[in-house]
């Protein structure tokens, strides 16, 4: 069983995701002109902004990841899922914060809201870390030409992010505006840092180019 | 005529419909704080975890099952469409779900939702068993590599599967909960319960692996 | 270019649209009991069915014709688009008549919401005709193998499909749920009879299994 | 790295966009005759069939662009992402379009929705642009094929549709409607106006046929 149709079951829920961003931004009705309560829900674009990055960072190195499985068995097609479930999870609390950061402003509501996504991030992340330790773990998954000693060496940096993502968590609970911008900045960070396995299979890529 | 693009026409069905079901996610209005708004839920979040699953594991089987397929017909492709039918019914039944467990917890409700998701469970599941049943009933539309007493003994199986929904179904008169739990596990059980056919390809598969 | 792509984007398309017509399908609030208001909804189940066999099997046909394509040009991939414009308002249509079919039943409206869903119908035919006639008329665009007298003898076949659309539309003036009726029997009737081309390249398929 | 993956997560981007752009219509409630009622939101089926054609065609030459391009890297990828960023915005916008020149017809904020569309506009045909010209510029990316001089000449090209965006936005400052009608010409000259380069690798393809 190879991965082929796994990525493309994976790329729809990915793609179906983000796009559903969008379908949460409501227009407030109300008296005053367009332009206002355009511009009024900034914080639910802020938002859109940051899950489009988060979603859209987090297909990238899936990508990258499955490129790398040559094999695939049901137990990493269920962990799969399991990630996926988490995923598909975003649009909810995207809208959920646009709410919360616009309409009211209160501390509380912002800041349960706020911790909630930073809980649904630490769960993509366990996800995430945990399908790359299990192929990393069975070697017959992965691609021959990676070496043991890269895919070593990744394993901890899958750590740095869950290490963000839980010290922005506790960030909410003080600014839930500052977590909101530093989850945009920590997919940004993956978006540019990636996989060492990928590196060593093309020695020529300089640094954020491969 | 080969089943690829069938394949892909499912996969995006199912990609959509197991992302849609977050859609139906709504935190109620009112005046508490969003703390308490955001847990009084929980029974949404359960129904969009056993439906997540279900669907997951549904087109995890579907892919099993096309993987062996090497020929498609009008009729399967019919047949196909039947199924998916049932399958984009899902998010709609799960909404109602989260309403009916969520809101008002009358038994009347609660139970005529649960008994209609086991009776839509029901039907994919027939579904399900005639394609598998057609294909193996034509064997030129199978890989010709599956032996053919390991076709024919896991027919049988579905049985079980069927049997377990129609079980939950009749729980459901008397919990309606304990059916939502007993259909999560029912698909838990098939993510790792497969069609023996894939074991008689790849004999080195140990369980729970392959 | 060939048209690989084009088949992805439009099982996109087509798999979206009908994954989203369920999401059309909306429990009324009230006062009775959930059985009574499921139930109740019954002309919204029936259009979901016939949108679904509708889209379902357009996009089989769209598979079956693609299958003949061995290049695509811009003109072609416009048209395509102008065929998937019409197939995305399908939901919003079938909406329209579930509400109207099923809380109203005036005379009036079922019986325009069903003469513009008879419309939309004419303009998919008309789409679909047109890109199969241009693609028969440039030869170069076709599968070889395909004899020119079986592409030729094919062309009137769409015609009787156009008619049926045409006659459907006019008894909506009459009685909208026999339309409705019949515009699922129609999508049904494409299923299982199909472009000649198929079978031209396959003599050994039987009646009902090309 | 190739952009197999990149462009399948792309059409399924582009697909539910396209796809949800139809969600957005609604019928109004009120009294009327269900005709009256579906020919007064006219507006809303013009930025229907404008915004379609929008993404459709943006779609086509993305799938035209990509199909030069033999080699991905990260930064290609997350301008792409940049690009279905503002891509998934424009049903939201079609649908307050719909809204401000449908319901109320007030100059201002008819105005202001459609310089914010003029404005999503000019960001995807940015990120685009920058697209095309980071392809052209790494000569590695694209396809070996390609003459140099072809590549070059088509980089001003990019420049009118620029233009036309901006000229098309200034003018929504005087007229909403006639703007609106204006973004479906530039969408319908980009469908038969392409890519220099696809002329150079086949050049028997005829004026609009290739």
């Amino acid at each position: 069983m190879d991965g082929k149709r796994a990525e493309a079951f994976s790329d729809g829920v990915f793609a179906v995701a983000i796009t559903l961003l969008a379908l949460e931004l409501k227009v407030p009705g109300g008296e005053g002109p367009l332009s206002h309560r355009l511009v009024e829900i900034w914080p639910a674009y802020l938002a859109y902004v940051v899950s489009f990055l988060s979603i859209g960072i987090m297909w990238l190195n899936h990508h990258t990841l499955f490129n790398h499985v040559v094999r695939v068995d049901r137990l990493l097609l269920v962990l799969n899922l399991l990630l996926l479930m988490f995923v598909a999870v975003v649009p909810f609390l995207t809208e959920v914060i646009g709410d919360e950061l616009g309409e009211h402003m209160r501390g509380g509501d912002a800041t349960t809201v706020m911790v909630a996504y930073g809980l649904l991030m630490i769960a993509m992340s366990i996800c995430f870390s945990t399908i790359w330790w299990y192929v990393a773990f069975r070697r017959d998954m992965l691609d021959a030409r990676l070496e043991q000693e890269a895919v070593r060496r990744s394993i901890p940096r899958f750590g740095i992010g869950f290490v963000a993502y839980v010290l922005t968590t506790l960030i909410a609970l003080v600014s839930p505006l500052a977590a909101l911008v530093l989850f945009g900045l920590t997919a940004l960070y993956y978006a540019f840092e990636h996989l060492p396995a990928a590196r060593q299979l093309d020695p020529d890529a300089g640094p954020g180019a491969g």
